[in-house]
């Protein structure tokens, strides 16, 4: 997870999409204007000088949830938003990387740790946010961890000690569900899609007030 | 897909994340600057002006694989890149929407046709281009298609006759060999995750010049 709050999950309004939040052109720099461009049905920021369209799309979070010794690793963010609550290891996809090495690097900058990727767990779309989770069952290559810059504590918790009052965002409290269902249910985890909306009329901040809407599994 | 090519997979240099691309402040129209931000590690395009960071991140390209009658549904690309090869109906994740929505949209611009999604099926990541493909098989609510304004046939194909020598991107080629293999194994189609990349020293024209790596499947 990169250190600015404004490119952290979950903080950004501006990753809503509104085409308002680009006033000016990347490449020539003049103003633009809401528009919806031929052959399309959307409004576009519209370059008025060059013309240019600056398309916004999704973003996508990374990260690894890692079993050891029938446990679970969480750190426990020293950053906003969520700042003191716990957190698997996850942030932004970079340019150049896969969703598979971007998990181990945030896990290498959040945890100091290893890992081994095992399987795709998870995939939860949250569209009010624009933000997509792709979570990774991963394993430690060595028994070493402990808190990155942005963190203040790691930590492996037993199942049954998964502390869901304390967690961060609601798609780590999704992903932990999921995880202890599967676990109880017996043999190997699934791999999950679903999209998690928000509750209507419940707080932004209130992580339990969500859906998860067509959940599938495979 | 939108009609703008400057939009479509495979065709977007603009889409490696080159920080030399966002040459303007979107919020100020300030000129930028490469640089690396206090706590990060990567180049960002900095605003001279205001200060605030350009960050460019991958692009979800979402799809369905559309299974009918033992048959599986492609339409034919009317708009370049790849103009007169064949594709499943795909393309980019918008803001506001989940990858089950938009792989649904997709599918009635390009083939007229509504579709239910049955399970996610593929997430290939293409890091060379900053690119990830979210495909679900998906089957017909009634059986008619017919082309969007984007293709010029939509066609079943019975799967010992996929043109997989006439398919517009690498991405198509990989989707669909996992489905025939996966329908060959008998039983349910599989999740699958992989990382596609160019081999080294090919054509970027040259769709089968790829190598799935990290394939996983659940």
């Amino acid at each position: 997870m990169d250190s600015s709050s404004d490119h952290s999950p979950s903080s950004s309004l501006h990753s809503t999409g509104d085409v308002q939040n680009v006033k000016f052109c990347q490449w020539c720099g003049g103003p633009t204007k809401p528009g919806i461009p031929e052959g399309e049905e959307r409004f576009r920021a519209i370059c008025t000088s060059c013309g240019k369209i600056a398309y916004q799309n999704p973003k996508m979070v990374v990260g690894c949830l890692i079993e050891h010794d029938n446990k679970v690793l969480l750190c426990k963010r020293k950053i906003e938003p969520s700042y003191g609550l716990w957190t698997l290891p996850a942030g932004y996809l970079e340019m150049g990387e896969s969703a598979r090495e971007g998990a181990i690097r945030e896990t290498r900058e959040e945890a100091n740790a290893e890992v081994e990727v095992i399987s795709p767990f998870a995939q939860l779309d949250i569209p009010l946010i624009g933000q997509t989770y792709i979570i990774f069952l991963a394993r430690l290559k060595n028994p070493h961890f402990s808190p990155g810059p942005e963190s203040s504590e790691c930590q492996l918790f037993p199942l049954n000690e998964i502390p869901f009052n304390s967690l961060s965002f609601s798609s780590m409290v999704v992903t932990l569900n999921l995880y202890v269902e599967d676990k109880k249910a017996g043999g190997k985890p699934k791999f999950h899609y679903g999209t998690i909306n928000k509750r209507p009329g419940t707080s932004a901040s209130d992580i339990h007030a969500y859906t998860l809407d067509h959940h599938m599994q495979s």
